[in-house]
């Protein structure tokens, strides 16, 4: 695919701290041109520099800056817009996203509206491309003639990514206990009174949020019975800490088999990606490494690594209290990268590599010659 | 005790933090009373005042400030001084410590020195009195006419704290993550390069010193078989993050059996510690409180609960992971208070209390009567 | 006056950052009992403590947390509440102080709403007591029978308690740069996002907020004529640094004369607050300190003297710049304390103290007994 | 110059915090390429990756971490070394550096070592390159068959180059006041237990430092008279802030006329740099850039402008206190970058480009022909 022919994609909720992240790695995409910025009505019309707070270093990349910002609402696309980046907040996604998939756009979410759907894919491209099978009953279930593909939450999109090479050993139960940072929750998200020199042992529907998730994630698709999440318990335990960006937890966590630690390692190290083939432009030169450091991953040390994409996993050890083959390291994942929008971006190159975007349209132009919708 | 007939006491390592804050405890304790100050060779014959640079709020207490500072040897004390609090480095410890108890002094020792020392106690006053038995053996083993008793590390002893009304549950297994104040290893410690916005999930030899020490402070004395560690194993795993004060730990747990929620809540708040009844001046009004509320305990809000003596407990949650008699819960206790100076002083109020002192006493001059040493 | 005659007071906006710390300073006031919570309608009638984010450390003072909230209406208070502090924020402040006002009460606010009112006193006690002759023009210009005494925001009340005791050498010319700490918005306030790692120059309004309040808080009572703000010209740089309390500012000046170092030290420390005599039991003992520290004053480490009402000043050096007479220091102090809750109640102290509040009642009663109202 | 005909280099005080960015930086140089690394005499012989704990986010540059660390002595850097770059702490720095400049070595240093000799340019080539001048009489002075170029230290750079566009306007006065990062002092630098959540209003040495450099910097070439240093009097307030990069200052100054804001602004922005037209590779493409956001600049928004090298200015407003011709701004310029080794750097891109390296290998083999040295 080459400049010239880089397909038209829309952003929603594109003043916030992810649509920014958004609008800032689309700027230096190859396949992908932001051609629309959407946000709340209050802004329709305005230029998008006049209603942004930009935040992040550097100034807003200038092509995205004077667009005129549109209201949500897929009647206002631009002709020829079929991807759709959402980064609305959890309220009002459920109805946009499901208005745009209506409208035959393709939707990468980050909201989690969809994320419990069973029709709805839980893509994390790198470990679990047959979630995009759940697209195959999204037709059926809802009408659209576009559909919805969800991004899992920042967290746990990292810890699956660090699990799924483990998961040749069977895993057991899992523990993981996190230091999310302040980029988890967007703009105005936490208040500084509260985080400076604390830590916040609870963020609120996060620890359900990353049990669920998790298992799903590394779940397995089983033909015609649909999806089956991973079978072992997890327990999170999340905590806010006073850093910017990326994410650290620790994961103990049983095995079914005694490895030796090199074993581990080897399979982080050399673990293949199921987007490996595809050549996708997001996708980093290696998912996952291991630091071989005392005291690392470390979030400000690690988080860019892979340009935010690369999951950094280290200290990994015994886990005496869970026996004999219990173990525990530390893992380390950019918030906004692969926990977020660069996870996003990874799921959208996979499905339009993989035809589901073509297969879209060709449906509906088939439709349409039908006379249907 | 009246105020009048205060014992006088020495700090050693008066100039580093934890002796800075030794000084700021003692400065209207209504037992001891601060009459020698000891720090490195270089500083002897100065004021504290001029050699000190005190990090705390507010300023120096007058009666501190004013006092020339000793080197750190035992006949440089005033006479009468038979309380000694080391707030001295590990290094240096060792062997310091080791002459003041050889010169008839009871240390209160903050270093690691002599944690592993099986004739050393290794009191947390509250919940392992037993621990001063070790006492019976420390003269045959090093000779010492005075004695050392040890205190945990801070972060094991406010973790031993919140454990301790859970043993009679029966404990399975211990997974601690942490998450440390910078006020955990003095000044100058951790560079502010290394940990503003960061966490660092590794501090040096904290982690087998948690595993270790915790099971020593939970054990019991068993008669002539000396002491019995805690049988549970344990995992900790440690990470300073950038907080000043209060150190804040995740729990997870099995118990050996199945119990309500409210039945763990009574038992951390109505614990009665053991040394009830000694009214002793550092015992807080509760040993452990529980905190009603979803977002807590947090360092800032709860280090300073009970004049930092207290240790706040909160957020008991079942921890799927363990299986059916799982739970989790966070803590937060004082870096400084519970976690060393306070517990230091609780110890040392209990020496005196329960008679050790006097005894400790009575023998040197049974054997100068002798004519021994 | 003795605890049990306590007057009964009121604090509107309650659930605030200012309303919690009003609380709690209030909890052990010798003159003051609070009685009355006030805060939004959609709290009325729930117990403080369901409504309620403390954000303090320790806990909600028993007393405050059993109360009923009322909405901020004068007819909700209980009989015989005469003094109310109001935490309220800018935008609903000036309607209802003016409604608590005009209902006999005498309101003393920490909001922005009346700060530049000619007739509503900018009241420092300790450096301006004459403001409070201010009140003699208000009834007849709003027609109150109660009143109201604003309190000037925090970062300008204290600059202008630092150089009230240099006026006596004639300022020429003021130019302050300021690090102001998060607890100078209230919550949420500012985002951590926005301040972690980071420093913004820039607090709306406040700036021109500073330049404006500080003449007049070090201006004088001419009689007939009423105030005169001091003469001199002010430049104000505001820059909000991530701390949490405690406000710090640099101050370079130019006074008239040239004097020695140690002159203005000592007018520092041996400033006369204005309030002397009257025994206000918010009055610290020193009104300024003058720290004697290369490194001095820091937020840290002096927000805290004197209860948070010392102001503490440091590093007095020549600033070249500004010529023969010309001088910095800096300045720190609490942004709760002298900056907002403290200097409230010192002023509704000398308000009480110098009988103005039963002159306001008298004058109610006799106008009563004449009809009017 | 082409890839195939890089320059190798070499850098002293390899390991340190400024040195490794050094690395960094140098790790992808067109001109330059490191062959040589030099640390203290402990780590002689050890291959670097294995010495350093490297705190840039990401992995040491491969090429530098393989290679074997050499003393900080002439005779063990690889034959063909002209070019020394100097990270090496003040102490150490006086007798290496000149060591290295008699050795025949061109020597560019961040150390404060030669920064007051008159004979050693204070260069920021952008700014002043008549500092070169200095050279003439180095040579003299010190028998120097190298040379030996310093850098200012990282604030002083940055304000000078924020002011050097406005002096076209006569300066009359400077103040300045600093919002210092942690970056600012290497490692392990500032104590965290000094800094988190607080300020540090003062930095040894470093007031007296910016105001003596600042009119260094500034000041002109008097040809047979020497260097004629700025005239305009300069108040600095330099204090510590908790940000890891970037540094912030306030400036409050007063021009010999009065401009329009716009004619400000105008310099800043068109303001050419006196590098122009030699096509140096770390000259970023606009020396200066004015921000025009009310809050801006501010230290993570705005330090890696330019790649570090952009000076970002921003808020120019009227300051009354300093009369009809008072004006203050903000200024964000990189510790690191502009600061320091991105500095050094263009000094060293300058100094090879307009021919002083060639002259003064010139000389020396001119000099051995001779049968000098």
């Amino acid at each position: 695919m080459t400049q010239d022919s880089r397909l038209p994609v829309a952003v929603l909720g594109a003043t916030g701290m992810v649509g920014q992240y958004a609008i800032a790695r689309l700027s230096h995409h190859p396949w992908f041109e932001v051609v629309a910025l959407a946000a709340s009505e209050r802004h329709e019309g305005s230029p998008y520099k006049a209603c942004c707070s930009w935040w992040l270093p550097g100034d807003i990349p200038p092509a995205a800056a004077e667009l005129s910002l549109l209201a949500c609402k897929p009647d206002q696309l631009p002709t020829g817009v079929q991807l759709v980046f959402s980064a609305l907040p959890a309220g009002p996604a459920r109805e946009i996203e499901a208005a745009f998939a209506q409208a035959g756009k393709a939707v990468f979410s980050n909201a989690r509206a969809y994320r419990l759907d069973p029709t709805v894919p839980l893509l994390a491209a790198d470990i679990n491309p047959w979630q995009l099978s759940a697209l195959e009953g999204q037709r059926a279930a809802h009408g659209w003639t576009g559909s919805i593909v969800a991004q899992a939450n920042c967290t746990t999109t990292i810890l699956a990514t660090a699990l799924a090479p483990l998961q040749a050993f069977g895993i057991r139960r899992v523990l993981t206990v996190t230091y999310q940072s302040v980029s988890g929750v967007g703009y105005p998200g936490v208040p500084s009174l509260a985080i400076l020199g604390n830590v916040v042992p609870f963020i609120r529907g996060e620890e359900e949020c990353v049990q669920q998730d998790l298992v799903t994630l590394l779940g397995e698709w089983d033909g015609g019975h649909g999806f089956r999440p991973a079978a072992f318990p997890t327990s999170a335990l999340c905590a806010r800490v006073p850093t910017v960006r990326g994410h650290l937890a620790s994961v103990s966590l049983e095995l079914e088999r005694c490895v030796v630690h090199e074993q581990l390692i080897a399979a982080w190290e050399r673990y293949v990606p199921e987007t490996v083939g595809w050549e996708l432009p997001s996708a980093p030169r290696q998912t996952l490494a291991y630091v071989r450091d005392d005291a690392r991953p470390q979030p400000a040390l690690d988080w860019q690594t892979g340009n935010g994409m690369t999951v950094s996993v280290g200290r990994l050890q015994p886990c005496p209290a869970l026996g004999e083959n219990g173990y525990s390291f530390w893992v380390v994942g950019d918030t906004l990268g692969r926990g977020a929008v660069g996870g996003s971006l990874l799921n959208a190159e996979l499905f339009v590599a993989r035809g589901f975007l073509r297969e879209m349209e060709e449906a509906r132009e088939l439709a349409l010659h039908r006379g249907e919708t």
